[in-house]
């Protein structure tokens, strides 16, 4: 087991199978980071010393060394922040990546406290974790640790201090501030992953369910007529369902966090995906085919009498996916994860360099 | 062996070895499609009777039938094309991809005479294979082939009107009318992988060469101080070079078709490598870390009298990656790899569907 680059939910999914396991193991957590870096707070690893870890929390400049503190670390069994200097002398260096930074690092016996973060995430489920990292109040040590709808186990005025806080959308040390003292929290806000779900279990659909996995999502495939038959040929989807185009939405759990693909490669099939789907929250819905076949969609909507607004025909990204230019199957699905990724984080998937403008004048490409 | 939906190179892959084994094995290919399809012409699938295949012709809909005849192809030791009409009785079912179109699929016993093909795909090399699919003329038979540098395996006049041809970009059937009568030839372009280099071999970069190694590209790592020594932490790579930023483009071969990420984390080692990288011919410089760090770069350069133009910085693409808002280093790889195949291709990477234009009138995003 030493595998830096994995996918977030594999760092969650070995803390779980430790925790199960009552292993000896830390968790490394970044908890702040000064300077540009390649992970943000809240990435992730998990060592069992000996023999190594899971999870990336810097580009591989920092793991072998938190490694080497693991053994310590469960010996005392008490958490603490390193902090890394990772800047160079020569202040240009300073302004590189991954190895260029100061980062602080919580490092903690892996325990029961980071249980219900597993659970969650497990679930399905958001959640925010609160852990103290620094602290000249009394009450409260580095590593004590609660959770957003159980905040009780901090001091009252403490916990009312969080509460009264909005998390926001990413992981951050917060500034707690008593009669007591002063206390910093790191405010862990760690998003299950989201629900990509794709309807169809053509060949085409595996390469799909592959790469959405790899990419954290939680990936079911809908399939009509025997679905369940052709399970062993998805062996990275977290769930195979067989449903029918009428009961899709019944059947699969589909909200404003879940992007849809629909392949099922047949016309009725898809567009009753289709007229169901827009009746859903899911931003993404991607039809796989040619845009003809969806305007021929949208008269037959027109025929049936069954409208809907601008708004809702806007989550239907067809011909689907990026335009990357590729047609051999696994280029085909990578272009529609990367799709249905950058609208996920609402991005609209262009070069990052364009979109910053800058550098020296271009031409705003084709469109 | 079975496995419909793999990279293009896999099918070559196999084909190879199978010609090595002396195995009994029909190669299927795509020779003309009509209406849409998912796959295009030059789509192959490889079969061995009684064991299964590698290749998908289509998205999943003919792959069993076509592996039903291959026991008899390879018992006639014929070739043959077989029609598939995939269209429904209702033209609006003929709207369709993947199921629906009409395929022309050339069936034939592979053999020494596809050698030459695999070879040149394994080298790297560029080939057209010219192969007869129907003819009236008595001197070509249904399978009958030769390549673009050696056309004398045909008659002189038929050598002479293909010669006389441009192959184009795109595998396609090209009819050839002489004295003796009119054939039908399947010019299948078969361009070998490119070339993706990455420089670095930090933890960052494995998935960045998994990713584009299932994207038919050729990966190539190359490192400075000892690179070799890290050869097991990339084993989808084609290839790991030790090098030195100075000597980088001397030891890898790098051209028009060679896509590059500089990703070494050193701010001096990235510099040389985009100094040496904008003297050559790759389209694609992609740099990881933030512009702030290519401005100190360029102020680098002016300062040392290194000059490029404009056309050459523009090749440089940073932020590197496509702008889908994922943080985790899978997601980082996805950005990469895509961006890259996008350049790659002379694709700017935006939603395919905002390209055609249509459905209902957005603005133009961000850009």
């Amino acid at each position: 087991m030493s595998e830096w680059s994995v996918p977030e939910s594999e760092v969650m999914d070995v803390a779980g199978d430790l925790l199960d396991e009552g292993a000896d193991a830390m968790l490394a957590t970044v908890v702040d980071v000064r300077g540009s870096a390649y992970r943000r707070p809240g990435a992730k690893m998990v060592v069992t010393p000996g023999e190594g870890g899971v999870g990336a929390i810097t580009a591989g400049c920092l793991e072998d060394e938190v490694r080497r503190l693991a053994r310590g670390v469960l010996d005392t069994g008490d958490a603490r922040v390193e902090t890394y200097d990772l800047m160079t002398d020569d202040d240009v260096w300073g302004m590189g990546v991954g190895c260029n930074g100061v980062l602080d690092v919580l490092l903690e016996p892996l325990d029961d406290s980071f249980r219900r973060a597993v659970d969650a995430y497990a679930a399905g489920d958001d959640t925010v974790v609160y852990t103290v990292i620094a602290s000249d109040d009394d009450r409260l040590a580095v590593g004590d640790r609660a959770y957003a709808d159980a905040l009780d186990g901090f001091p009252p005025d403490v916990a009312a201090a969080l509460e009264d806080r909005d998390p926001g959308g990413s992981s951050h040390a917060a500034t707690v501030d008593t009669d007591r003292g002063t206390a910093t929290v790191f405010v862990d806000v760690i998003d299950a992953p989201a629900d990509f779900v794709v309807v169809g279990t053509g060949h085409d659909a595996r390469p799909v369910v592959d790469l959405a996995a790899r990419m954290d999502f939680s990936v079911t495939v809908a399939g009509f007529r025997g679905a369940k038959s052709k399970a062993e040929r998805f062996p990275a989807a977290d769930a195979v369902v067989s449903t029918s185009p009428r009961s899709l939405t019944d059947d699969v759990d589909i909200d404003a966090d879940t992007v849809v693909v629909v392949m099922t490669h047949n016309y009725v099939d898809d567009r009753l995906a289709v007229e169901a789907l827009l009746d859903t929250d899911a931003p993404y819905v991607g039809l796989m085919g040619p845009d003809d076949r969806f305007q021929e969609m949208l008269g037959d909507f027109a025929d049936e009498d069954v409208t809907f607004t601008d708004a809702q025909l806007d989550r239907v990204y067809t011909p689907v996916g990026l335009d990357l230019g590729g047609g051999a199957p696994e280029q085909v699905a990578l272009s529609i994860v990367a799709e249905a990724l950058a609208v996920h984080n609402d991005r609209t998937g262009g070069s990052l360099r364009r979109i910053d403008g800058h550098i020296h004048d271009r031409p705003a490409a084709d469109d």
